[in-house]
């Protein structure tokens, strides 16, 4: 019989299909790798030699030999840096003034890698400009909330190759962050503990969702994962807000992410994914009840009308059985 | 400057991006469509002839010549129709046996024909078929909540080209729909009004975002529409629950529904799409604060990791001008 499983975080059930469900090694994605995608592409307008095709940086981090990660403004942003946060509309038609940020982080001068083929302290470097960035922005008193994440590969959402990632820094703090900070104060609440410090605690407990630990981080299946090796990284420290990462801990974060990731592109094949920072909005910074996390979405499944009108998920994967075959793969 | 929308039925904030907007026409879709698909197709399960492919049909509508519709069990079930509600687990890991009803409503006995080509009587048969299997189903116990839904073309979920559509029974309310309930309750409390009714009222005040107009029902692009062409069909008369339906009302229904989905096959060349009905939880009938309707989500864009980061969404088309071009779109 299917499980039905729920998510204490999100508050999601996620159907958990048996008949349907598939082995961990069904899901390898049938994409031919690139055998030889090229270091340089001349017409890519992230590529070195080209920094005059994108917006005036707003950071910059350097290397041996020229820049090691730029941050720019994204050419056709979602929403506008100019401009005051003014309330519109009326009635049943609310509407507020797109004002925020929106940029994207060149993560290697490199054409040709994914996170999962650089090294650690590269992907340190990419760490850092995430939290010198998240910090700048979050001064800005018309921004609630500051959303980092990766679209990697086109069915995540992107047609650039080119390792990029990107911010949006929003006006106003989303409907589901706020519901599920509601219901993780009332957790709090009730219990004098951080909901996501228990389920970090309990899943170490259980052990057979952990995909990988280091000395600051957990990286997991959760219990009621919503999609095939859909993954969280905790933090084992409680902290809320991303932009409290501490040095050490940036290295220690670059390594679990490289680790995970690379642990997807070798097990299954480089799968399409999406990757996001969940972290609390930007008015507070230090609460007791909420905890920053990463989370990864590989795109091995799609959702249909079932998602759309219930918000409910099927899993067509058991989380134990994606975390033993992911823990089972070499990074190289 | 783009635009922040706020859905006040959903909560969710949309942005409406000016820098990457699109004309509707832009959102035609590349797909070829097949000049001559086989009225009949010996290998499919749900065409005539190959009735003992499928599970014991669940219910039928006799048409002059054979069935008109048929409902079989999916013959892979999320859900099982067997066995006890039961909970499980302990602690932050919780949860609930898989029972429910999963099935299979087989749309027309032809093989090349989508619900946007059918004639009315036709269409209006399936909405009879799944008002009688909701009607039924909302009987068993264990059942909590209701999901009708479709998904159309390979990017919504499905490789089954014979038209069908499919209903899932789960022994849970989902979060997002309890949630919805909870806010359309907090605004019937201060208000003394359905939230539903409401923005019906006022987007035909507004009128810019009307596609069509029964006797019954109202078919409009939402003010704060998630995606581009996301259209909801909303019924005139307030009635909480989806199997609330008259016999005059489902025929009214069929004749809005199929052209809403004829303009969408006309005007953008057969999309692949998903819709479903939203209706009140099964254990209550009729209620002052909630108001069902169907949901289309036409797959003309992706979703990437700022929606999965955030729950939030950005729209690359303006629901307004997506109404008038869909008005203009002749039904055929």
């Amino acid at each position: 019989m299917p499980e039905l499983r729920l998510n204490v975080i999100t508050h999601d059930w996620v159907i958990m299909a048996d008949e349907r469900a598939k082995r961990p090694d069904q899901f390898v994605t049938k994409k031919v790798l690139a055998p030889q995608l090229p270091r340089h592409d001349r017409a890519c307008p992230f590529c070195t030699g080209n920094e005059g095709q994108t917006l005036d940086e707003s950071f910059r981090l350097e290397g041996h030999d020229g820049w090691n990660v730029r941050v720019v403004p994204n050419k056709y942003p979602a929403l506008s840096v100019k401009g005051a946060r003014e309330r519109g509309g009326g009635g049943m038609f609310r509407s507020l003034s797109g004002v925020g940020v929106h940029e994207v982080i060149i993560e290697h001068p490199r054409h040709d890698l994914t996170t999962a083929l650089m090294d650690i302290p590269h992907v340190a470097d990419i760490i850092r400009a995430y939290r010198q960035r998240y910090a700048e922005i979050r001064k800005d008193p018309r921004i609630e909330a500051i959303i980092i994440y990766k679209n990697h590969g086109e069915s995540a959402g992107t047609s650039l190759i080119h390792p990029h990632s990107q911010l949006a820094a929003t006006p106003v703090v989303p409907f589901q962050v706020r519901a599920r900070i509601a219901e993780a104060t009332r957790y709090f609440d009730e219990h004098g503990d951080c909901i996501f410090c228990r389920v970090l605690r309990d899943e170490l407990t259980a052990g057979t969702r952990i995909i990988a630990e280091s000395k600051h981080f957990v990286a997991f299946i959760p219990y009621a994962a919503l999609s095939p090796f859909h993954t969280w990284i905790y933090p084992r420290r409680h902290v809320s807000s991303f932009d409290g990462i501490t040095d050490d801990e940036v290295v220690d974060f670059a390594g679990i992410l490289r680790t995970v990731l690379a642990k997807l592109y070798n097990g299954l094949n480089d799968p399409d994914y999406n990757y996001s920072v969940r972290s609390i909005p930007t008015d507070e910074k230090y609460t007791d009840y909420f905890h920053w996390y990463l989370t990864i979405i590989p795109r091995v499944t799609k959702t249909a009308g079932f998602e759309f009108g219930s918000g409910m998920f099927i899993n067509t994967s058991l989380p134990e059985e994606s975390a033993e075959f992911l823990r089972g793969v070499a990074v190289g």
